[in-house]
C-alpha cells in the first residue's frame, strides 16, 4: 500500500522539533520522502495538520466493556463490588467484543500503538493483528488463578504467548507481572527468567495509591519500586504504570536504570488516589515519562489527546506554576519519548521511519485560528479531530471511516458482552 | 418552525432527575409534548440521546481569537505581555469574526446559553442575535479606558445597552463589574444604582488568585467577596466567577445570599490559580454552583462536556475521595441549577419548557457500550458527540450541518483578525 500525503503542517517531532510544510510518501510501511511530491498512490490525504500517531503506555483494553459500570464509588467498593465480580465472569468472546470496541475507539482518536496488560492477551493480540493496531501486549501474570487459567499456568503460558508474537510486525509480547502487591517476591523471580530468557519489556503497576505503599512496607519492609529493583525486575525495559507516591530517592533510582513511568492522571483524578507522578522532577532527573488512559472502566475513554490535556494540567495547579509541563514537553510524552523507550522507529516523521501517522482535520472551530499548533494539539484538540489513521505504513482510518470494519456489529457484540458480565 | 425528535433516550433532567424513551414535540420555541407522536414536523431527529443544552456561565467570547497564544507563561507575564497588549488593538469588526468563531464552536459542542463579560458587548449580543444563540450579554464596567471607549462612558453607554436588550427573546442584559480590583468603590456603587434600576444580573470575578484576595485586603480591609457585598452587590442576581479562594464563612454568606459560584477547572487548572473553589461545602450549604469555561485563550476551548469532566475530577483527586462531585451533580452544575438561576424556563426536557435541547448520536466507539447514560455524558462523552442543537426551539444545527452560515468565511475572518491584533 502507498499513500501520498499533500499539502499539509507536519509536526515532525524530529530532533529539532520542527513543524514544516509539504507532502509525505509512504509506501512498505515507511515514510520514503518528504518535501514536494506529485507521485501517485493508492490513497491521497491533502489538507490536514500530520502528526506523529500517539502511543498509550498503559491500558486494559477489554476493559471498555465496564465504562460506566460503577463510578463515583470508592477504589475498594469499586473493585471488590463491581470490576471483580464482572471480570470473573469474562470469556474469549466477551474479550474479542471489547478489544474490537476499545481499539476502534483508541484509533478513531489518534492512537496508533498501545501497551496493554489483561487476560486473556493472545485474543487482544489477535484482534490488534487483525484490526491492523500496534499492540505491546503484555501477558498478566498474578498469584491468583485469571478468568482465563489456573495460576500455575500463568509463567508457562506466557512462555508460549511470548515465543508465538516476538517476530510479529505490529505486536510484540510483554511480561505483565500485576504489582507487587498481587505477585509474591517468587512470582517477580519467576518473571525475572522469562525475562532474562526473551529479552521482553515487564510493564507493572507501581505506587498507584499510598496504601499500596504502605502494605508493602509492612509486607516486605520495602517500597513498591524497591520490591520490583530487589528482584531484579528494575532496567531499561521495565515501565512502570502511575508512580503516582513515589519520592525523590525514586525518581533518581528510576532514571538512573532507564526504565519509563507511566503517567495516567484520567484515571488517577477519577479514581482519587491522591499524590502526583512527579514530571517536574522526573524530567529534571532525565528519567523517561510516558503517558497512559488506563482502561476506560475508570477514564472513561481512550482519548490521548485529553489524557495530554490533564497531564500538563494537572501539574500547573498543583504547582502554582503555568510553565510546568508544558505543550512541547506533553506531546513528546506521547510520541517520541514512548518510541525511543520502546526501541520503536516512530514517535516521530522523518524519512526512513515506520509510518505510524495521524491526520487531523483543522477545519473544526476548536483549532481555528492558526496560533501555537503544539498549543492547539495539546490544549484544543479532540481526539475527534482526526480524521486519517496510518500504522504501519497501512490506512486503517480514512476520512474518519474505518475501512473493511463492521462497526455497528461491534457495538452490538459488545453490548451482548456486557450484558453477560455484569448481569445481576 | 416544528421540531419532532422520535425514537430516542431522554435524560429529562426533571425533579426525579429521569431517563426515559420515546418522542418530543417542539413548536413556537417550546415543548409542546413528550411521548408517543406521530405528527408531521418540520425538521425529524431520530435515534439520539437527548438533554437540555448546557449552559456556560463565564466567558469571554471573542478571546477565543487567542486561543494558543501565549501558553505556559505565568499569569502576570501572560496578561501583560500578551493579552492586554493584543485586546488594545480589538475593534469591532474582530470582535465580531471572534464572537462567530466563538459561538460556532460552542454552539457544536452543545452549548446552547452562555453567560458573558467583554467589551463591544453590543456586537456581540447582536451577533448571537443573528446566529441563534441564547446570551447573557455582561457589558463590562472598568476603571480603565477599554479598546470599545472611554471609562466615563461606561456606565452612561451599559444603561442604553441594558435598555436596548431588556425585552430580546435571546439576549438578556446584564451588567459586569470586572473585579473588585479594576473597579473602585464608586464604580461598584454605580453598578448598584444600575442594577436597581433594572433589576440585571451583576457577573463579577471573585477570588480567583490569592494574589488578588491579598491585594483587595490591603487595599479595602476586606476580602472580594466582602468588598462586593459592601456596595450592595451580593444578592440573588449575582454571578460570581470563580471563587477558588473563598472561606468557609463565604460560602456560607453565598449561600445566604442566593448568589451563584461559577466553577471554572479548566482556566483555573491551565492558569495555575491554585485553590479549590470548595464544591463539596457549596453544596452542602445550599449554595447554587454552576460551570463555565472561562475565555478559550486560558481554556483553550469552550467545551461543556470537557469542563464537566474537569469539574469533577478535580474535587475528587483533591480530596481523595472518588465519591465528591458525582456525575448527577455535575451534569445539574451544566444544566438545571444555571437555568434556575437564571430564571430561564429551560434547562430540563418537560412539557411547557422552552426547547433549549441537544442531541448526541451515541453510534460513537466511546459512548459504547451503554452503561449508565449519566456517567457517559459527564465522563466519556465530548463536544464532538453533539450531533443536533436546538435552541428557543429552532434547530441551529442540524446533523453536523449549520444551516445558513457559511463556516469558512468565519474561519478567514477569524484568522485575519488574529493577525491584526496579534501582529509584532
Amino acid at each position: 500500500m502507498s499513500v501520498l500525503i499533500k499539502n499539509s503542517v507536519i509536526i515532525t517531532q524530529n530532533d529539532k522539533r520542527e513543524i514544516i510544510e509539504g507532502d509525505i510518501y509512504i509506501e512498505g510501511g515507511v515514510i520514503v520522502e518528504i518535501g514536494k511530491i506529485s507521485t501517485e498512490a493508492d490513497f491521497v490525504i491533502k489538507d490536514k495538520l500530520i502528526m506523529p500517531g500517539l502511543i498509550n503506555m498503559h491500558t486494559h483494553v477489554p476493559m471498555v466493556l465496564l465504562r460506566g459500570y460503577g463510578d463515583d464509588l470508592p477504589l475498594d467498593e469499586w473493585l471488590t463490588t463491581r470490576i471483580w465480580p464482572a471480570e470473573a465472569k469474562l470469556k474469549k468472546e466477551y474479550i474479542e467484543a471489547g478489544t474490537k470496541l476499545a481499539f476502534l475507539e483508541m484509533i478513531s482518536t489518534g492512537t496508533t500503538a498501545c501497551n496493554d496488560m489483561y487476560f486473556f492477551e493472545d485474543t487482544i493480540a489477535r484482534v490488534a493483528r487483525e484490526m491492523g493496531m500496534r499492540c505491546y501486549a503484555g501477558f498478566s501474570i498474578l498469584d491468583f488463578d485469571t478468568p482465563e487459567m489456573k495460576k500455575d499456568m500463568l509463567i508457562p503460558e506466557s512462555e508460549k504467548f511470548i515465543k508465538k508474537w516476538q517476530n510479529d510486525e505490529l505486536i510484540t509480547p510483554v511480561i505483565a507481572p500485576h504489582a507487587t502487591y498481587t505477585c509474591s517476591p517468587e512470582t517477580l523471580e519467576e518473571v525475572k527468567e522469562i525475562q532474562n530468557k526473551y529479552d521482553v519489556f515487564v510493564h507493572i503497576h507501581c505506587s498507584e495509591t499510598r496504601k499500596e505503599v504502605y502494605d508493602i512496607m509492612n509486607r516486605y519492609g520495602a517500597r513498591p519500586l524497591e520490591q520490583i529493583d530487589k528482584h531484579g525486575l528494575l532496567g531499561d525495559k521495565t515501565i512502570l504504570a502511575h508512580c503516582g507516591w513515589i519520592t525523590k530517592e525514586e525518581v533518581k533510582k528510576i532514571a538512573e536504570r532507564g526504565g519509563a513511568v507511566v503517567h495516567n492522571p484520567v484515571s488517577n483524578m477519577k479514581l482519587a488516589t491522591g499524590g502526583y507522578t512527579p514530571l517536574p522532577e522526573l524530567f529534571e532527573a532525565g528519567a523517561v515519562v510516558t503517558l497512559g488512559t488506563d482502561g476506560a472502566a475508570s477514564n472513561n475513554k481512550l482519548d490521548m489527546f485529553e489524557t495530554m490535556k490533564f497531564a500538563s494540567l494537572i501539574h500547573k495547579h498543583h504547582r502554582w506554576d503555568a510553565q510546568v509541563v508544558n505543550a512541547q514537553e506533553t506531546i513528546d510524552m506521547a510520541t517520541i519519548n514512548a518510541a525511543e523507550f520502546l526501541g520503536l522507529n516512530a514517535g516521530s516523521i522523518e524519512e526512513g521511519k515506520i509510518a505510524d501517522i495521524i491526520a487531523l482535520d483543522m477545519k473544526s472551530p476548536n483549532l481555528q485560528p492558526r496560533n501555537n499548533l503544539i498549543s492547539h494539539i495539546v490544549y484544543a484538540a479532540s481526539g475527534m479531530n482526526v480524521s486519517d489513521v496510518i500504522i504501519n505504513g497501512r490506512i486503517v482510518m480514512f476520512d474518519r471511516e474505518f475501512l473493511g470494519i463492521d462497526i455497528d456489529r461491534i457495538y452490538e457484540d459488545a453490548e451482548k458482552a456486557k450484558e453477560e458480565i455484569i448481569a445481576e
